[in-house]
């Protein structure tokens, strides 16, 4: 096969996956999770019923699927919000701030049962690694920067921040979720020197 | 009926719940969650199946129950570790310091299917309302003390800790359980004067 016409239907794959997960997140948000069928995602989506069980097994695994293509969104968004250029410790501000925020409206639009549903599963595991493992190479950079304590380590430190900024889920103002995010770098100020 | 008849009663009430509670806690340590059924709690607490359904519905009312049971002997664990005549910032301390051992021993004794099914219900939320309000008080009582920040409200401070505290559920040791509650204690800690 050209390569083009691999492409083409890589694209086309693509697209009706996506299709499908939109469908999934309109029909959830109009009627809830209870008696989501395959049969009303691959009308929504526009495609096939038998097209849509090529893609996914039942709607679970596009519940799955979607939450999975969320949460890598946000993970991009996250790294990308640290230019390089800048100092360890103002990309790890820009990073915990752009979590908090994520917590803030993610609270926001899915409650309780979604949340319960999907914050558990082998995709969420690697999310939330590839996060950890983020967040603690920029405590350790700014640590060796000296911008930071670092009389903790890196990696302590990185589910210090991220535990302390779920709290931003709870909150109910935009001006909260930055105090928080000021309230947990203080945390991870240069300790006070011994008396 | 005399007060010491309705004493007795009471008292031997509370002895077949409490031992109904054990015995549940020791069959799910033994064989796990998966099929335990009231047959197995009552002969193993000692009382006839149809007693022990005169005091709960099911095996999930008796899970839920001694739940509830463990979350107040924690937090009334919590508020005696306050010794009244400290200042409150120590007091505060004191708690947060329980607070973060008992996340760091549950997490050790049951593992992510019991907190999954137990995580959650009103009896959940009522402690941890009463929990909030605990260190909440504590925190405005110190912040007028001056020994905390005052620009953060103490509600807000207090689901900082809470949130920051519950990352002690996920380290290895116990040196790094009182880490992570000095790091949460620097965040509370007045914030340096502007430049």
């Amino acid at each position: 096969m050209p390569k083009l016409w691999t492409e083409t239907i890589d694209a086309h794959r693509a697209a009706v996956r996506d299709a499908a997960l939109n469908a999934m997140a309109a029909l959830v948000a109009e009627r809830g999770l209870v008696s989501l069928t395959m049969s009303q995602i691959a009308e929504r989506a526009g495609v096939g019923r038998a097209t849509l069980y090529k893609y996914f097994p039942d709607a679970q695994a596009v519940l799955t699927a979607w939450h999975e293509r969320q949460i890598n969104a946000h993970l991009d968004r996250l790294t990308a919000a640290a230019e390089p250029a800048e100092p360890a410790v103002v990309r790890l501000r820009g990073a915990l701030r752009t979590f908090a925020e994520i917590q803030y409206y993610s609270a926001r639009h899915h409650g309780g049962e979604l949340a319960a549903l999907l914050h558990s599963g082998e995709h969420v595991d690697l999310a939330r690694q590839r996060l950890r493992e983020f967040v603690e190479n920029l405590i350790a950079e700014a640590a060796q920067d000296g911008d930071l304590r670092d009389d903790v380590a890196a990696g302590e430190l990185a589910g210090y921040c991220l535990h302390a900024l779920t709290a931003a889920g709870t909150v109910d103002s935009h001006d909260a979720v930055h105090r928080l995010v000021a309230v947990t770098l203080a945390g991870l100020g240069t300790p006070a020197p011994p008396p």
